[in-house]
């Protein structure tokens, strides 16, 4: 069992919670809705990336672990959700640390399967906000990325890091550690000083 | 040609009724905008569960019968729809025993394509009921999931009930029929006793 | 380089303004919000075509130019948007033009895969509207083709003219180019005498 692979449970686990915890001020919402919303959250992402390269089989269907993490995070939210409210800066950290490290593994995967660094970029970041923004259309939420203004941008930034390191003949630990700081720096200072991206239309 | 082909087929037909039938009270409607809502609906869940599952060619692509009931749905839509609200009831029935259809189908289809139970169970529940939850999208509705409290939690109920018995080495046919009639009476009592599923945020 | 292949970049490109622009009047709007939409309402349909179809790779995935026109839209967008909002008329032939060759593209695409002519049709029809549709779910807009009305019916005019045509054996060339005047003519004579398709509901 690598490190990667732990992290990659870690997160899933993780948007599992937060994914959990968006259910939390919808008006309807009960054990199934927030389980499905916690399954989506987690997943999405990654299924989208999947589908749109070809690659199969989907790495949750074939790696049933992965059910397990979430199932894992609904249960923790259910117990201990009085307890998570509480801690918005710790669940602020798991989150911020989730989309980074599925950024970066969405990106090197994409890369693997031999597309182009542009594309690989792209589904970097998808797999890191699909999930979200699938979430947010179920739920009839203005999409993440169109509310946090900082959220996908971080991720784009990431993304293009880890592709110039590697292509700079960086060695993958220090492109992926690179990358994945870079992300959660980003959107930490991003919170802390309100930035926000320049708006496209003035 | 099997019963369960033409249960298929019936159950496509009452998907397509039912999708045209919740353009009902959208402000815009129209013949391609209830047409195309039909569509969706009686389709999305099982080409959801097919591309997931990388199973091609998608059932209404290779057998045009599929796309024939649908329109053959849309036009008994158009012309019995005022005979067809005032038929609430039958509806509910048709559309109950469509859900239950599609789940054990698609559990079945997915046990049969080599996956675990677990995903098996969750490859039904998409069956039956993503192509609901597209449509809801599409008309920026609440999905339906999480309005019926008892509709997926039906599903899921079925889709255990199935991979139970095919584990304990019921035949094929009567783990079928039991599955099925175990959705249906769920929900026909949790709409008669207005059963839900217990909240997940107490 | 063939005509067709530099009128799909075309179109791509104008696809990505029509995108960019359709966040004008969102309450949040910056630069990654606009590419985002941009990418996801030109690529969209022909990604879910050739999804459902699974043929592989993707389009925009296997050439860059794509993403490059598309990138390019974006950045005509954000420097002259003021200017092509006072060209309403020029931007809807544009789109108009956009949607049609789309349609036929799809269409024949789909021929040549070895579907059937029903379900090539929706596929020319979904390669041309479905990158909008997602466009406005994910915008939590109604999608447009509940609010246009000749809008997704031109392209099903379009696509059965260009079968009909192929199916008398007319020159490739021949039903490429009646199929796609064929929409051209039916939106702008729409928009002009203000037709609708007929309810579906009375």
């Amino acid at each position: 069992m690598s490190i990667q692979y732990i992290l990659e449970i870690v997160g899933t686990f993780a948007f599992a919670i937060s994914g959990a915890l968006a259910m939390k001020d919808q008006k309807h919402q009960d054990w199934f809705g927030a389980s499905f919303t916690a399954f989506i959250s987690s997943i999405g992402g990654g299924t989208l990336r999947d589908i749109l390269l070809d690659s199969y089989p989907l790495v949750w269907i074939s790696d049933i672990t992965i059910i397990y993490a979430i199932m894992a995070g609904i249960l923790v939210t259910f117990i201990f959700y009085k307890f998570l409210l509480n801690l918005r800066k710790t669940l602020f950290l798991f989150d911020t640390c989730g989309i980074a490290l599925f950024t970066i593994v969405g990106t090197e995967k994409a890369l693997n399967l031999g597309v182009r660094p542009e594309i690989a970029a792209i589904m970097g970041i998808f797999s890191a906000i699909m999930g979200g923004v699938i979430r947010d259309v179920m739920t009839n939420e203005i999409p993440i990325i169109y509310r946090k203004e900082v959220y996908a941008t971080a991720c784009f930034a990431g993304a293009c890091c880890y592709l110039l390191l590697d292509n700079l003949g960086a060695s993958r630990n220090v492109a992926f550690i690179s990358a994945s700081l870079l992300i959660i720096v980003i959107r930490i200072l991003a919170v802390r000083y309100e930035w926000t991206v320049p708006r496209f239309f003035r």
